[in-house]
């Protein structure tokens, strides 16, 4: 049976990731990752300068990306082939594959659409890692939850409505997926009265991170990975002043 | 000016903290870290066989844990002073002193009422660090979050009702600090329709990890870090079957 190990490589900054990923991606022969077509990709990039020279590397290019709705049927097909086709080639690999995965695997990561695919047709390792939101709220410098803080971790693909909802249903918030969605997720996050305390980071723990206001952002130029967050204020053992 | 890194240690497996945690943690000749009073402390056994011989160890005994209620006064005044000593004491160090933290520092971690002291009086560094909760999905070899799936994070201490609420408006749930609180917790998870899919996950990652359906577990005997998850089953490519 074949052997696959995702690594989950956290927020960006190589010494982020975990000392058993960092020993996987070291020793692996056979490296596959996703990207973008055409580009050099993420994942490829946080692991420059740590894989053998020998390894061999299987990117797997995502066959749409923008081009379409990502709630349209076409879509839906091109993506479940992608995953389809690139289950059955890893299951079918002498030896043992790393994948590679930013953040970690298991929070809204694409790896765990080749990880139900695989499910008994491979031996599978899932190695945890620093979520992209954590990589960011450590950019901001400021601890996301203290005491009872309730954490809302939204995508900014959701409906403004249930935006507005949620967000004035939590004390600390995180906005995942904004890229296009940012004017609707900026408009939310005003509506339920929170714009004032939103950040907005780009490239967490990575070279070019960026932290910014939201309310004093360009919404009309932000990366797909870029975060939103509103840090929580909760309980906390303090003499009163 | 002191000098404070403040290194994450993750959820608990020594392999899953960062490699920039552990490199301080093997090269500190001074390390602090909290626990209870007459405790070896869950900190400090993560990073077991780790230490230099010749490290200085700082045990921060927390004066108070559960015989006062968290919302007293006499509570807040006892935990108030412990921290403005312990962090009195940390920048009054000679050289650098790695203060060892559970799971991430900026997610519910202590570190961060040291953290608000020290600003302006030492050089602070903090290292980013899987979260306990991620530890915890990963023990249950499923991931939490999918597509757009909201996630809600949060803690047993809330009112029932509350918890109640916002149970129903996520995807996804995590309740920390569940303990004593666990049968309320419970109550509220059915009260939202959500018991039959919670799973409780004690000592995620670590020696005597265990993951039981919460309604099948002994809400009398449960430890205080034990976290409750309910999975997300969100948008996700697939074949109609």
């Amino acid at each position: 049976m074949a052997r696959v190990i995702c690594a989950g490589l956290g927020p960006g900054d190589p010494d982020l990731m975990s000392v058993r990923s960092d020993r996987a991606i070291r020793a692996a022969r056979q490296v596959a990752y996703f990207r973008k077509a055409g580009r050099a990709g993420q994942a490829r990039a946080i692991v420059a300068g740590m894989l053998r020279p020998d390894a061999v590397e299987l990117p797997m290019e995502y066959p749409v990306t923008t081009e379409l709705p990502f709630d349209s049927p076409a879509y839906n097909d091109a993506l479940a082939a992608f995953y389809d086709g690139w289950a059955d080639r890893l299951a079918a690999l002498p030896g043992e594959v790393v994948v590679l995965c930013e953040g970690d695997p298991f929070f809204y990561g694409s790896f765990m659409h080749l990880y139900t695919r695989l499910r008994g047709r491979a031996e599978v390792q899932v190695i945890a890692g620093i979520t992209g939101m954590a990589g960011c709220w450590h950019a901001t410098g400021t601890p996301i939850t203290w005491g009872d803080d309730v954490l809302c971790v939204l995508t900014g693909t959701l409906p403004e409505s249930v935006l507005v909802e949620r967000m004035q249903g939590a004390d600390a918030l995180v906005v995942m997926k904004t890229g296009r969605n940012l004017p609707k997720v900026r408009r939310a996050l005003a509506a339920a009265g929170r714009l004032g305390d939103a950040w907005l980071v780009e490239k967490g723990t990575m070279p070019g991170e960026r932290v910014v206001r939201l309310a004093e952002a360009d919404c009309a130029d932000c990366p797909y990975f870029a975060i939103v967050l509103v840090h929580g204020h909760g309980r906390r053992p303090e003499v009163p002043e």
